[in-house]
């Protein structure tokens, strides 16, 4: 692979690889993948010292620390892209697996079979190991896989790229079912994200710029992994021991993420009593609110629609009192995201009403919004999560990176 | 509905509409349609006339035969776009549907189940039982629809879809899940296409214009309904009996659908054999062939790639003679469209690698490629056949007109 190498000639390798690909056994792939964990950790101390360069440059232009700390490698990040790729290797294949099957009157035999999508583009931004994690999950389900990183971890991505493109041949499968595409102007990404023919699906990973520009430009087929503006909805039947534990961790264990909770919702017969409690058990949260969540709790500040829109990946939480369940859908209807809602309560109607009229891709009771993750609910791994409702939506494991084969069989049968 | 209300309050109307319908019960969704089947049949007068008005302004505009054909309504058309409503009425209702579930180790209990897209756009052109037909699946599938049809079917369309809306009202539905779009200019067709917000899947039911614009425009999910250049490949070991039943269904069977067969290809071993029988049998139909199947046909005319690429809709068909099974599966990943490819075999090797190395939506093993069709797959009935990958692929059902929601249940499970 040569950085001068065009786009349609590395569209053109790609494809090729896809068509061995999709006819891998998968001893095959799991072999590629593992030796593809060798080569990295082989290779460790020149990843590092390409991603130092990496670094070095991008300190030069004086990026943001969360910036750099995405960017940044270290020995313990190295081993856990070889551990990851281990694991991916692991899991069950889902090529082949016949996903449904029936005989017609007339005796044709139909089944759909699940088979790979062919080429799948991945465009993401600053972290280096998502070179290796995406790339693992394409080569299992049978895909072949082009990485457009972003310019700031161009050295570190080419060492990545070419330690999987070693650990395919080593393999006998083709290096170009792994891709890195080098080109990383901002005409470059929109040229990529019009590969219509070359590229079957187009995950973007990465801010809301990012997800706009493949809606506004892309023409190939996509899945938006999208925000996650979650919300928790304590109900008047609700049990606030639970009701507390849910919001502190759906909040604080990871509040950089797109499946921590960004918004309270409490039903004004518990508001007096659950808010101040969980005010104290959020320390260290910076609390907006609406008028009636103020008028209970005195010193937080006010909360704005623009606030309960927001997604703040941040030790902030926008907070309001809702009169009835109605309410409390109708808020997380208009202000979410369509990514994970949670309500904590006793009552099974309540909870049967939120789950059926909350429009999101997951909706939980009694249980945090950070559950809803890719290996949390048993797929394996997961390549995103998707917003969206065509395809994918939610975790998104191996099998959304397949689709469906129709494979009739009969004996002679023409339509009447 | 009047046809001053703008393209912004239709889509706001949809949503409200579509916020109903993904509630309401499978009775009053099927009663809607009953009740909708009868307005068409006790207007069926007045739908005709209005449908004999668009037939005069077409034919005063000089528009193709073709056209007016697929404009004309008759009192048969009118009588069978009721049935069809009573008809997609009768099927089992998607929504509620559990696709799977499962438990954690930590005793999270998820389960996904099938729940409505919410609004559908559908855009297409002439004919007017669109109008019914894409109506009856959205609604059915707990859909609002918003149908864009032709300004040539505009009396026609209003007359029916005013029908349409009366049988919701009768069933206490909202009359909104039902919308036509008056405005049947360019760039209200571009607007339509970039409602994003509103429209949750965009089907275009057209010709190639028409899905070019959507690809380089919308903003919206879409599901790309394309051309079927669809093959029969009669192997060395194919029963050339059945090879020649199939071929004369395939093609001959209703030339102008996209699951009509546009190209034949055989093994050089039986071609001498086969094809002047198959010439014989095809009587009517016009056949251009690469230089082999002239050299075996004679007066044949010659078939240039653009006659190998084209979906001719018509009575004409290519025809190639090819060394091996592999030079058949290139030929037809070349040229095919990713719809319905046939192979006739008694060969189970050759079965296999056909069906597993050809890509596209449908593969058939001795068996006429017009039986890919929602009906005759079992679906119950059909919105389209995808020739894309992601979402649906191949015939869709009503199931394809929903998509999935995780419903986690806990008992106050948080995240380690």
């Amino acid at each position: 692979m040569d950085s001068s190498t065009s786009l349609v000639d590395l569209g053109v390798n790609a494809r090729n690889a896809a068509r061995v690909l999709a006819l891998a056994s998968s001893a095959s792939k799991d072999d590629g993948l593992r030796y593809a964990a060798d080569v990295i950790e082989e290779r460790a101390p020149e990843i590092l010292d390409a991603n130092q360069e990496d670094l070095s440059v991008a300190e030069g232009q004086g990026v943001t620390a969360t910036a750099i700390d995405r960017l940044r490698l270290s020995e313990a990040r190295v081993a856990s892209m070889a551990s990851g790729l281990r694991e991916v290797a692991a899991l069950g294949d889902p090529v082949g697996e016949v996903i449904d099957g029936w005989v017609r009157p007339n005796g044709l035999r139909i089944r759909r079979v699940r088979v790979p999508l062919g080429v799948i583009g991945i465009i993401y931004e600053n972290r280096p190991n998502v070179t290796s994690d995406a790339a693992a999950l394409c080569v299992k389900s049978g895909n072949a896989v082009m990485l457009r990183g972003s310019s700031s971890a161009i050295r570190s991505n080419q060492r990545i790229a070419s330690a999987l493109r070693e650990g395919m041949s080593r393999s006998g499968l083709p290096a170009d079912a792994v891709s890195l595409v080098e080109m990383t102007t901002r005409e470059s990404a929109v040229e990529f994200m019009r590969m219509r023919g070359v590229i079957d699906c187009l995950i973007p990973r990465g801010g809301h710029d990012l997800v706009a520009s493949v809606i506004e430009n892309a023409t190939v087929p996509y899945v938006i992994d999208g925000d996650g503006n979650c919300h928790v909805y304590v109900d008047a039947a609700a049990d606030l021991d639970i009701a507390l534990e849910i919001i502190v961790n759906s909040k604080m264990q990871r509040p950089s993420v797109c499946n921590a909770a960004e918004s309270l919702l409490v039903h004004a017969r518990v508001a007096e009593e659950f808010l101040p409690v969980a005010r104290s058990a959020l320390a260290g949260v910076e609390l907006v609110g609406d008028a009636r969540s103020r008028a209970i709790l005195g010193d937080i500040g006010q909360a704005s629609d623009d606030d309960f829109a927001k997604e703040f990946l941040d030790l902030k939480l926008s907070v309001a009192v809702v009169d009835d369940l109605d309410s409390a859908i109708e808020h997380v209807n208009r202000f979410g995201t369509g990514h994970s809602e949670a309500i904590v309560t006793t009552d099974i109607r309540a909870a049967r009403r939120f789950t059926q009229e909350v429009d999101a891709a997951c909706v939980l009771v009694n249980a945090s919004t950070r559950f809803v993750d890719g290996g949390e609910f048993g797929l394996g791994a997961e390549i995103g999560i998707s917003t969206q409702k065509l395809h994918a939506r939610g975790p998104m494991g191996l099998r959304e990176l397949t689709c469906a084969k129709f494979v009739v069989e009969g004996d002679g049968q023409v339509r009447k």
